[in-house]
């Protein structure tokens, strides 16, 4: 039984983590009574969705709890400033939700992604690992939902179908912010330094993959650099439809027991604990029923993923060689790439961020699909969601570091094969056209390759322009614009 | 010939659009001659095309040809104004163009989409016909090049490299404009008159599709209000990106053979001729070698489909019946449903909504994929970006009409069968969870079930609650909250 | 009124398809009448479609109706031969249907794929113009239904729900033998006999990208081969599924309103109207409520699409250049490649080629999407399913014929590059791997990288190599193994 | 050292798997030494990996490397037969590789999925930790590579490149044979005895979610199986070109430092130690090149998605209620529904059902994206599409389970509600159709709804059937036709 003070309050001790039992303890829940680990925290539905839901190896990303402990937080301080909720359980419950922000009870979150829609599964397992580690802290006995029950207490005012689309989007900002943007500029501002580096070298251009005219590798570095650019801006405007919370709305928007001003005052505090934008969704119905944000914040993530495909395939192609590829770039060699071949290396660090922009894509239909499967008050589709776009972030945050540090910044340029190029390179003949006209030139380009000669040769053989004439126009420095980005 | 004027200046005269001739006409390219229909405009190239790309049905959309003829009119009237174009030829090609721009050449346009990835052909299919009917307005001879030569005049300082992506650009604004947000903008209108209507009306709340507890009618239809704007703001939004063209890139993004201050002017005649905030890309490297505001565009036309097609599927089971569904809103009855069920009215609109949903998931899977696969200076992959970003954005607005005028407008309320849902539910228990704890209350509401009881005598009879209690706290109007919008 | 014989059965007249009226004629159905074009045979049904779906540019394929028209057939057919239909009618209905099925009546099959998910509307203009047209026959009144009723006559004993999948079925099976596969074996063919031809060029290999051991021209085509026989088995096979026929389970599968045997004696009767082996479906509920077979064979196009993407990117990476890329295939010049790049000549078969392949992923994932969303004895998604499969199909056999025509038939090698590719490679290391071990092998072939010399200076100067035993070991010719399926 | 017998072999001794040891190891490859965990068998290049890789928590699924372990003791007992290994060498490595294949050693093959395209890391990964194993038993020194090298022994006469995608196949085969094909038919063996027990129950269809004709419960249910029926039987056939080996042609596919005959008699050895029909593969480039067998099977596993998908949806439709919803069937309670609705009970297998039914959609989105990537004599994105075909496996015969166990099996019918929908209904008019023709019966459907009458009030009131005539007609027993697969 919860110790209490003078004053009848049961007083909040400062007991580590963790229940020193072993066995089973009973916890029930409105169907009865169900044995669970004696030494977690979790309670019957927790343990229910265990037992129904053991289905592969996925398991509901440690980073929703992480900011379900920030909604239950702010629901706490709210409901107790409004005088719903006494101080004494209110602390307890803030205690238990801080030690949950922290991660540091991730061992009792244990369950599936593959469970319930709604995540209600997922919001039991908080309220009742919550509950439990308060009444812990509160000297009361763990499974008896007093004097903090997991319905009443921990989820006054609440419903899975509004606090858990919070969730999500408090993990998605989170990742994004902490995980994905550092690691996404650090490539970009690699990238750039790199394109600054070599923006006066020149090189000869691939349309079609075919010859074409020259550029510097310094603007086709500034081109790739220019797409991550506008994929983080994308990514970093998604968060705008995640600022919107649907917490208030409870069970199907109308915030039936929730007291009048609950959703506002909820999103401002969330908001405060988490110094990011937060605001109330403007119509409940719709955050509810639809989880329309997150299919736009993935498609934003996949934005960036069809970007760095395009990168890394031309960086790989630009890497290929030694000898009998492109070979304009030298990669870092990290490691041997073949079994077989002594002395192979391989652009493996592309092929990695090749394989994570396909899953990110593969990430992305299942979240539409998923996002477009909602029936009236509630999109049932969640877990799925959230754990795509939780795993996109993280691989493409990870893929993007490595990336950079194993393969970008150390890569270099071979330049005699890059400039080898540019001076066998028959499309040069594009600076005659606006002289002599585009057939003329045309034959002049055609002449040269069926003869196997150089530009030069066939430009004065077709008596259209003499050597001053060609020197004075075919001057590959003069030819790739004016700067970095390009005309 | 061409008839000139006393200065010697060919005169442009006022020839009707078309050619009376009949077989074929010999047009060069630089590869030689090719024999066109004698009554078409276009060359020798166009006609290459057509002969080597005979594939399906999919034809290149006649709105990228109209875009394209608001950037050859840009083009000439910057070149000419720079003094590279004289006036003479400037007003031709702006003939023919504005004649391109309102559809009066759509016939001389006949390209397929599966053709060369950078819309080379096309462009020249462009340069060809304007460049003949500039010569017939010039007094010329047809397949002459001469006055007006497609390459050397009409294709001045231009590549298709970067302006196939910027009628790209200009054809996927004018779609989302004119075609798309107007009438997603009226359904949504419809939606919201609607919910307004209805906004006392209560019904019962379905999460997971089972009975949940009470809202309006008017909130319900009010959530589908505030997905449609959230993606229709998506959609206006994905047009910053499309506003930056790549024109003035020419062939690799340096601006080869375009002067100095071409890309920003184009861009700005661009802008002043269409009214649309045009500028030029901020790099032309990652402007030609991706297409990644085209994929950003699409996953914002996807956004909208997400919507749609969980609001239509809202609608047809809310309608099923007439007998054995949910019955609650009764769509008009368009034409006979079935061909052996007499008298079987089926929700077909809704039924083609959730297809053209699918369709444009689908569409956006190819341009994703699609952005994907640039390589260097180019992504070879524009025609089929184009054609599904394209073909979305027209089912989508069509079928937004559709769906209002035929479906959404007509429908109404089964009042009666509403209202009898919301009596015999027993979640309405709900709101007697705070007053009684949610384990009291999930034992009333289940022995209700369990007995086939309303759920007053279910919780009379559980000795909690008495009459006057249960009948202050279960009024279903006081559940539905504050308003259309929710909580 | 219908003219009789003696016996007072109306005589069928050999009068010619075509109706010779203007304006508008009345039509009827169960909900009133509708105007009509008075040219045309369909009926009011079909109107109203036309009215309601006016989405997009989509048609239903005319393939489908001439599938329909074989269904038709066979139901008269059958239904005469039983007794419930007259002799004279079905010769009438059989008439039309053969017209329908010749595609002489395309022109009154106008419907959208946007319309009823079940395709009934397309089956009401399949009944109401061959119900029209048989009218005429007879010399009836159009728009009469009599004596050729379109429900009671000629859609008897079927409903859509069996008879439109039934046609699905029909014309997809026919794409597939008369337009795909013919084109496919003939582009295989073409690559077996150039790697028949090319089977002793010894050329390097390439893994990741970068140089390997070495294989043959003729070798490396044969994969490509193997790769389009094993997608052409795999269509082949998809289809026992479409040889499975709804038809006879009437509105949900259980056959009502046809009499015992019809569904066995129908698919007989397409059999052999047909050709080919359909049979009745074992489970009519999951002939009507899933269209899983089609999903199958979309499935299968798609295989084929994947291995003509790494084909056709093979070709144009092999072909990359003239000077600047790898170099080895010259691939037909068809058309000049660029507006602005005098000479250029790119790889526009194999560019479409990929294009294509992504469109029928896209296609691909639109159609299981809708083959997901089935409900109860139904799955409403047949229209977009149909005309995914049908285009998926279509633009697969017309670019296989235009790539094999216009690019696989004219390609050449570059002998010269192809040989000093495998001279210059440092990867014939992996040879002597087996005599000196790895990783000597390693650092003779890092060193000759490093050093840039050839691979043999740099293993004689390991001092574990001599001449001699170099040149026993490092023969490329005996590298390639033994054939040209590979090992 | 190692111990030898007097023969001068080493001695095979019988130690633990286990390294007493703590700190770190020197280990070398061709590039230098990496200081490996102590404790671990793996060597410098799986360190490098773990180094370079650490992207995201996808590991590469140990089902690959027990497959592999099949791969080496194959080749090490062709090997030895072929007099090129050792007996002794063979011998120890045959127990390090049934040591693998036993899962035993899993802890030692930590790699991550993100990693080179080729897998080459995993083979060396299983190279290093066969040879440590190996070189243990013989009582050799951990990272001397002696007796027992990775590279020259564990690894002799095979690559990256022929051998990952041989443990691809048997991976995939054995998670098709001991996963999902046992758990998918205890699941259509439950449906099909449901179906069985009602197959005289007779209830409303639905076709468009509308009211249609009667069938029975049973029936429907056997549609269901029907499906799953036939997504397995394609999941079984998809085996066949998995049953195709690419081991043999080493490094491109001509069997480089592979003896004759070294394809086959690996293959076969395989087939010997599975049990299952494993063959050397036709064409080794097709191979290698390409992963189509791969993604075929990826859409067998989409196949089953789809229909399962249609199936948990049809069944928490039907389940829908309890009181303002279908309510036909009455799925088993496992848990609380609701943190907010006390009592509310939802369809949660369902739901979890349908979101793996997606998500393997997802998958196999990525899976067909990455076959496409092919190049030249390698597809390098293996390691992305076994994880995601494996994954997808796992989650479907683990989902299959739960979904039967906790929901099929104890799903049960209310059977007054069953009742109530087919006396209500008017689509029985269906079967008066032949009797008065459809437009009559059309308009006493429609009748019937209008007034809100029952069908045979507005069947007699039309005058056009009597009593007799109707109950003679309209029996609902009579309409579901002859069995439970239909027509």
């Amino acid at each position: 039984m919860a110790e209490t003070r003078d004053n009848g309050v049961p007083q909040l001790r400062d007991i580590p983590i963790g229940i020193d039992a072993s066995g089973t303890r009973r916890e029930f829940d409105s169907m009865g009574e169900v044995a669970v680990p004696a030494d977690r925290y979790w309670g019957a539905q927790t343990e229910r969705s265990l037992h129904h839901f053991d289905i592969g190896g996925d398991r509901m990303p440690k980073a929703v709890y992480h900011a379900y402990g920030t909604v239950k937080k702010a629901c706490a301080l709210v409901n107790a400033a409004a005088g719903r909720l006494p101080d004494w359980k209110r602390d307890a419950i803030v205690r238990a939700a801080d030690e949950t922000i922290a991660g540091q009870l991730d061992a009792h979150y244990p369950l599936y992604v593959w469970q319930t829609g709604s995540g209600t599964q997922s919001n039991m397992n908080v309220n009742e690992v919550i509950a439990n580690r308060a009444i812990q802290l509160l000297g009361g006995t763990l499974g008896s939902q007093h004097p903090i029950g997991p319905n009443d207490d921990v989820n006054m005012g609440q419903s899975s179908n509004d606090t858990f689309p919070t969730a999500m989007h408090i993990a998605t900002v989170e990742a994004i912010d902490a995980l994905l943007v550092p690691e996404v500029t650090r490539l970009d501002e690699t990238i750039e330094r790199k394109a600054a580096g070599w923006m006066d070298v020149v090189k000869i251009g691939r349309t079609h993959l075919e010859d074409a005219v020259p550029l510097t590798v310094g603007q086709e570095w500034s081109g790739w650099a220019g797409q991550i650019r506008a994929a983080l801006a994308e990514i970093a405007r998604s968060r705008d439809g995640l600022y919107e919370l649907a917490v208030g709305g409870t069970a199907v928007g109308t915030g039936l027991n929730a007291p009048k001003g609950f959703a506002s005052e909820v999103a401002a505090t969330i908001a405060e604990l988490t110094g990011k934008p937060f605001v109330t969704a403007p119509n409940k119905f719709a955050a509810q029923g639809s989880l329309d944000p997150m299919v736009r914040a993935s498609a934003a993530l996949r934005g960036l993923a069809v970007a760095l495909m395009k990168i890394a395939n031309d960086m790989r192609w630009l890497a290929s060689g030694p000898r009998c590829g492109l070979g304009e770039l030298i990669l870092p060699s990290n490691e041997p790439g073949s079994s077989i071949m002594p002395g192979k290396v391989n652009p493996t660090q592309c092929e990695a961020m090749v394989m994570i922009a396909i899953q990110v894509i593969g990430n992305d239909t299942a979240v539409a699909f998923a996002g477009s499967q909602g029936n009236f008050e509630l999109n049932a589709m969640r877990p799925i969601i959230i754990n795509n776009v939780l795993h996109s972030a993280r691989i493409l945050a990870d893929g993007c570091a490595r990336f950079r540090e194993f393969s970008v910044e150390g890569t270099d340029l071979n330049r005699p094969k890059i400039a080898s190029y540019v001076e066998g390179s028959v499309m040069l003949v594009t600076a005659l056209s606006p002289v002599i006209g585009y057939q003329n030139a045309a034959h002049i380009a055609e002449k040269a390759i069926a003869d196997g000669t150089t530009l030069k040769q066939a430009a004065i053989g077709s008596g259209l322009v003499d050597e001053a004439l060609f020197d004075k126009t075919i001057r590959p420095l003069d030819m790739v614009g004016h700067g970095l980005a390009g005309a």
